[in-house]
């Protein structure tokens, strides 16, 4: 039997909003440890990986391992359904099909439950490896959503560029080019608006800005964003979720070719 | 002649909003006792009726019972042009075939007439006999809104469930079945928080969850809604108009076999 | 060389958005004295006017005078991408074909530059002589843009009429017919809340409301707009921008053949 009680049930919301536009049906892995989900986006690019620990809910059963297959689309439309401030409690009996969803009002006049049918869904676990990254940038994450957004009305591709001063992020096409820079600032009022870059080595790597777009879904769920490069590795693209766990991107750099948007001659 | 001064006009406006999206082309009715509208949808399964009493007019001047045909939704488009915080005159020549909306601003800087021709449109009057309800549910108007909008994301009928502890509002559909109940609840801090259950009989009834949906765009007009239910009588759905009058919404229970949604194979 | 810096930055912004709905490609000229364009809209109907006076730069470095052929919705496209407490510096070299937009964050922790394009545009400068107006109405811009707004719902053409007493704007359409006057109002809190109307001879011009509702676009740059109404003359809707210019649009009465909206049977 499963029983995840979360106080915050705002920040399940959050979560389905951060991935469904990157992931249709996923695998939800119950364990004693947490509730996590692993997953490809539908063009097998990226990849999204979603950890809420155990300790994180105000109440957590899970009698053994589970992994419960669901099309996010319908449980996003379920958990629109909660309000802000209720309380969300996941349901599941051993072996059954289905999953339930239990909304209480802070009141506790309003009680909603929806059930859903669960998929069966063919899922690999990739194991991801620790890894040295040569530069780890942290910043706002709204001012890392804003330029994702901006740069995508100039171009396709984005450049990230580190070094010891700041983080540059460019883009060019039909138009025109833009270059937007960073610098690094510690010296903020609010911790969470602080944009500080750990490097050991300077880098610069293209990425697809569509995907990057769709990355800062996530940013309701923190103030801050964490992007951890490396060359040869996949981005990843890191939002906190307060003292529970994480939503991390994954994303391959473009190579060289495509970042100098050569279109061959038909 | 006709002279109707309404000091809050912007009641006219949320009336309009009320009720444009089911009735296409109405009567109104204007007595001495008040000016009302009583008119079916345009697919003939749920009525609306209206009713805003001469004494909450400023000035109420109606020589004699007159019938104007109008098109809602060019009604609806006149009274937008209208400030929230005008008074607006409805003004008629007897014989004539147009209406003049007169918009005053408070300031009196502002004044605007809009004429509208009338239409000629056949109808009948329904005589609406009182009827005793086997439970009556009083609950906050954005409360109701909101659940109808929830459970049509799942399924296309609502079950109502009355009994003495609270009222389940319950769908089903092709992603899974949710159930909302809302637990009678008077000790608030304001009363038109309150859900309040008055019942003589449990009663449970289905709904098609589009017309109630289109009930709900009354919501401006009142914080709370009144909802009547009888076994073999339609639910009313009714928004107060304060000190006024009111909008109310008739709509026929769907039979047994609708409520299993069972489709018959071709 | 060219370099303007605007402290105020969302200054340009919305001028692109002013005028970006009328005119696609236009010259910006440049010299000593100011930043300014001059355009017809695509249809060659309305004629648009701009000028950034140099005064208004807090730096403004023009080596000689240069024509600049941008396309708009790429430069708004660019703007957009500016905060509205950034600084905009726009900068060109001597012969080159782009022009660059630089953005500086109000702490000076991201900096942005967008290069574009420019384009060869035929055009032509009109002179605009200084007329005599019949009437002069300045009005809250808001007001003017609602009135514009409204009077679309019902017709397509407005008939500004002014007398000493107010301004007076009708249309009429398949629906009805609307008549908005707003009286002379000098006795406000605010100046910029007042209708002011200054007379020689009374006066009553139609226009197409379609190009009126586009001259608003420009209603965030000013808190009052300014018609200056005169027969046989393009009435002139003008926006200030604070202590740097404006923007003008001109556009030619309707004659009368089409005020009545005769029209001829097939």
């Amino acid at each position: 039997m499963l029983e995840l009680r979360l106080v915050q049930g705002s920040l399940l919301k959050k979560v389905l909003e951060a991935i469904k536009e990157l992931v249709t049906d996923a695998n939800f892995d119950c364990s004693s440890t947490g509730f996590s989900l692993q997953a490809m986006d539908s063009s097998h690019v990226a990849l999204v990986a979603l950890l809420l620990r155990s300790e994180g809910f105000e109440h957590y059963r899970c009698d053994r391992n589970i992994s419960m297959g669901m099309n996010l689309n319908n449980m996003a439309k379920m958990l629109k359904c909660a309000g802000n401030d209720d309380i969300i409690t996941i349901k599941a009996d051993d072996g059954s099909d289905t999953v339930t969803f239990m909304f209480e009002s802070p009141t506790q006049d309003k009680i909603s439950d929806f059930e859903m049918k669960l998929m069966d869904i063919d899922s690999e676990h990739l194991g991801i490896p620790e890894a040295e990254y040569h530069a780890i940038v942290r910043m706002p994450s709204t001012e890392f959503a804003r330029i994702c957004k901006d740069l995508s009305s100039i171009g396709d591709t984005v450049v990230i560029s580190v070094t010891k001063e700041g983080v540059k992020f460019s883009t060019k096409g039909d138009i025109g080019a833009a270059n937007i820079v960073c610098r690094q600032n510690t010296s903020v009022d609010k911790p969470e608006e602080a944009t500080v870059i750990e490097m050991n080595d300077p880098v610069s790597l293209s990425f697809a800005l569509r995907y990057m777009n769709s990355f800062t879904k996530a940013t309701p769920l923190s103030s801050t964003v964490t992007i951890s490069l490396s060359n040869e590795l996949p981005v990843v693209v890191e939002y906190k979720i307060a003292e529970m766990g994480y939503v991390r991107f994954y994303l391959a750099p473009k190579i060289e070719e495509e970042e100098e948007e050569s279109k061959p001659q038909a």
